[in-house]
């Protein structure tokens, strides 16, 4: 058994504390919930959990399908084992379906469907608000190398490409999602943090309801309902 | 002896006029000058003419470095007659130096020098602010194809080869550019628009003065000589 350690980062979604075992860390998701920047705060009880679960949910199955991932093991209800990584400060977006600031800055109408998926990076730096970049600013500014900005967008696509059926066949039209990659001491890219309400946009197959963040962005209410039915969703069987 | 023909398009800094020659435009450069998407709004006699013969210089040369342009003669003081093209959508920026809108979205000192290029990508769209895009979006939107876009960013590192080594001869750092690139009916990708203080930033290689547009949009003063300038560096033989 693990102890948990000294707290090494606080987030706005989760604690990261240092484990007893060396290159682990022990990951606290809060009921905390942020957005624009956490310029708009709030929290609901239960929200850790339901994001401790769908991510512990969803990572053996990713690993199953042959990508490597940081999780090792749900160790409480807001808590989970993880590989440490050191984190490559590039935030990874994949789109299938045009939304959110997208839509804005391109004046394309949210739920257009994308002719193909598009991948985009931001620099993860709360200060400047994770502007949007592409890789040659990562290569150039070493965020990121070559290999690692190529072995970090194929798996992203493959992340894509085991979701979209995975959430269809379960109701669930998968918009959009964001990715964090980290390295291993021996240089391994492995896919980090979490996959949840809070870093995908999901929307119901058959009503478009929003069952995701945007919920709490656009101040819709139900929150706490959809992130529990997601739950509900990613833990049930496919549907027939 | 070509002759004008109708206003097919009036841009902000320059007009594009139908020719009694098939297949051509000719391109009148006005001395409009607009910044922060015309927001702001300035003029002053002779820019358009030195606009024109700074292009009208620079193409022909970068024609005998193998870059395939539109350009085909000057024809007076303010005017140039050009292959018509079909633009495509994307402003192509060539970075060798932090500046601009690139140093306030990555928190970055103007002057870094860039480890490697960077090429990024714009949207054209006056009404949106011709947002940052990359290559995904392009290709998912169908604003150009993969083989047009590889087409582009290898131009554009042509054009960059070329020009920093040629600006430096005359004194001059190159730090960033804007291209545009179009497609001839058969499916040719050129370069086509302008190259000039207007689409640069040129930084005095000996007092890091600024040379460009950016003596208009800062309100630095001496915009005039500064084109001038410019253009007698541009019709220089390169230094000893
Ligand atoms: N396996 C890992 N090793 C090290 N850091 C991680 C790992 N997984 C996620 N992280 C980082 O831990 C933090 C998670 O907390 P979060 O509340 O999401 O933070 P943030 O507000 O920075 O997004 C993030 O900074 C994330 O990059
Ligand atoms: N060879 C060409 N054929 C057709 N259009 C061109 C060609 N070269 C440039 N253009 C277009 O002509 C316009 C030039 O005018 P400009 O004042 O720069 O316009 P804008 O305000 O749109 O930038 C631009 O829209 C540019 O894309
Ligand atoms: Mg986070
Ligand atoms: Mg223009």
């Amino acid at each position: 058994k693990r102890h948990r350690g000294e707290l090494r980062y606080e987030g706005k979604a989760k604690r990261v504390y240092a484990s007893s075992h060396p290159g682990e860390y022990i990951v606290e998701y809060k009921d905390e919930a942020t957005a624009f920047n956490a310029a708009k705060r709030g929290q609901w009880a239960g929200k850790g959990a339901t994001n401790n679960a769908i991510t512990a949910h969803l990572y053996p199955m990713l690993e199953a399908a042959g990508i490597p991932t940081h999780f090792l093991e749900q160790l409480s209800e807001t808590e989970q084992r993880v590989r440490a990584v050191t984190i490559i400060p590039v935030e990874v977006i994949v789109r299938n379906v045009a939304a959110g600031s997208f839509s804005k800055r391109l004046g394309i109408e949210e739920g257009t469907e994308l002719s193909r998926p598009v991948v985009e990076y931001c620099y993860k730096s709360d200060a400047l608000g994770d502007p949007l970049i592409n890789t040659d600013t990562a290569l150039a500014l070493g965020w990121a190398t070559e290999a690692e900005l190529t072995r970090v967008r194929a798996l992203a696509l493959e992340v894509r490409d085991f979701l979209v059926p995975f959430f269809l066949e379960r109701g669930v039209r998968l918009i959009d999602f964001k990715l964090e990659f980290g390295k291993l001491p021996d240089g391994t890219v492995i896919l980090a943090d979490e996959i949840s309400p809070d870093t995908c946009r999901f929307w119901d197959a058959a009503s478009g309801e929003k069952m995701d963040k945007d919920r709490f962005r656009r101040d819709l209410g139900g929150v706490e309902d959809a992130y529990a039915e997601m739950l509900r969703r990613v833990t049930s069987p496919a549907l027939g």
